[in-house]
């Protein structure tokens, strides 16, 4: 199965219309960060890490971000109540495994996590090498770095927009998770809605740092564009990719 | 009683010269952007919810700001603290019942807190809604959205600036509540106080909003104004209303 | 002993090459700038305050900031972690006690620290008044404000260099720390790392002020510069001063 340019757009204006609610089990690095990027979206973040809290506000979300960024115990325990609680509303549930290469305590509880209900692990290279014998068959998997992967039953699905500040600026790559989990409450097909979600950050990024002096003047323009992006400049950079899991370009 | 854009620009000008300084108990979103709407207006923000540390910085400022968003058990505890020195201190409390309706623990606790020395509530409709029948009568109600309200004895204020960019930024609600605390430590009157902040606020947010191309753009642009609006754009955009409470408006 | 611009700049130039790594133990409010404050200048942040993790996370950086704002009893026993392990490796600590000089229980816990493993102790007027007692003859001091000065065992160097917008943005002075640590890492000659720091920290903030339209627009300008900033730049506006501690100018 492959995509068109229209195919994702039609997803990013339903997000910009529909306004579902996500919420984010997130590390406090990139709460604000994360928060800015999804309100640009019109997904409506909710953050609260508190136990006795979780509960009632998954039962009035739509999707679950779960980050283990500057994790403690606390929001392991925190993490397992929102995973109830997704389990019980049937919501999609996004992993972001931060830097668990870098923490046995951190590995070992993201292989746990994904032993349950996680819809979707978004990951970059080294995140994902300690974990890939871990994820079950029904998650789908996303790799993140200078190409976005997107990996399908049978195709791969390669978003190679973005920029190099996106690096540069802490938390753009946990606000993506935000996103993420957005998009797939609001879409249906997994598989488009991350490709959709994937190329329009993508695309925003490249967008930004052409009106960028560095990283710096790179966040406010970065958060416009995805308040404002339009579909012809999105069609106009989408650079993406399908192969056939056995080899062979399926569509470009 | 009404009062005169002059009256309200005597009171932003006060607090710029001033430098007040205010404790903020509030959620670790806002936090960073609490601080520098506070810092641009010269009101100096501190904010550890340290439980051993609460006392002793309590005795160095001018009044205290409560925010219930991120909501833990350990933030309530340090909440209650605060509110013990900010009443042996007689310095205002500005409580921000942030998204009581979407959580039951949350609600009972403001509604606990609204008992005690609580000077100013602010809040918006929802939050309000579940709130009413707790507030004390010698608690100041301050009613924010598309207009803002200060409900006073006998008449009620509406001012009507603001942009719609300011809902589009986490923690811009927030930091207005370590604003009115700011204000409120440096006018005795304080439905003047609420007023001045809540107009000021609001005319910083258009402006900004004009020279921005999103809610990126509009961050930086809007802490700028805070910092340097100057009497004359305050004059021409003040949007200030005075109702009598029994009907009528009192003036325009 | 004093030195050149170009002494300083060589430093600069190496630590944008190399990236470094600097676990920071700091505040909530300062974490998301420190952050990004360290990846302009390539210097790898990370940030757990979790008691199981930072041992692991230790391990693999080259220093350690411990900050001490918004702190309570989980961070102080986290603080203590990474002591331990800075010291199994004997990579540099930064101590910046923020505020010591507003609560008791922080100003004891800072000289109990300043009795450790700490390398270099950066400190503001009020801050160091009630520290000084503390100080290990091994530690350097660096002292913050208007004139930042490096306190070396034969001369005291000062650079003059920085910008009022700097004290307007929260977060700033902390974020230096990062910087510090990062270079103090890099650099095996402290008193350069430190001077170095120190000055290309403040001609940035001097070159993004003059971009700036007010605190706001200063934040990604000074990212920019940080990210930016050019040797001829740096020549141009350093402002270093170097007194031989008997009196008397060494060099300017």
């Amino acid at each position: 199965m492959s995509y068109t340019a229209e195919d994702l757009w039609q997803v990013v204006e339903r997000v910009r219309e529909r306004g579902v609610r996500v919420h984010c089990l997130t590390n406090s690095v990139a709460q604000n960060i994360t928060a800015n990027v999804m309100l640009a979206c019109n997904i409506v973040p909710s953050m609260t890490s508190s136990h006795d809290e979780i509960p009632a506000f998954i039962e009035s979300v739509d999707g679950l971000l779960i980050n283990l960024g500057t994790l403690d115990g606390k929001r392991r325990h925190g993490i397992r109540l929102g995973l109830e609680g997704a389990a019980k509303k049937s919501i999609p549930v996004v992993l972001d495994p931060v830097k668990v290469d870098r923490s046995g305590i951190r590995m070992e509880f993201a292989k746990d996590i994904l032993r349950e209900n996680v819809s979707i692990l978004k990951a970059n290279m080294r995140e994902s090498a300690g974990l890939s014998g871990a994820v079950r068959e029904d998650t789908l998997v996303v790799r993140t770095g200078n190409e976005d992967a997107v990996f399908g039953r049978e195709v791969t699905h390669i978003v190679s927009n973005g920029h190099v500040y996106m690096d540069k600026v802490t938390g753009t790559g946990c606000a993506l998770g935000g996103l993420l989990a957005g998009f797939a409450a609001l879409e249906p097909n997994q598989e488009l809605a991350m490709l959709a979600a994937l190329a329009f950050y993508g695309v925003c990024g490249e967008l930004a740092a052409e009106q960028a002096k560095g990283p710096g003047s790179f966040t406010p323009a970065f958060i416009d564009s995805l308040y404002g992006l339009e579909a012809e400049q999105f069609n106009e950079r989408l650079k993406l990719e399908t192969m056939n899991n056995k080899g062979g370009v399926v569509a470009v």
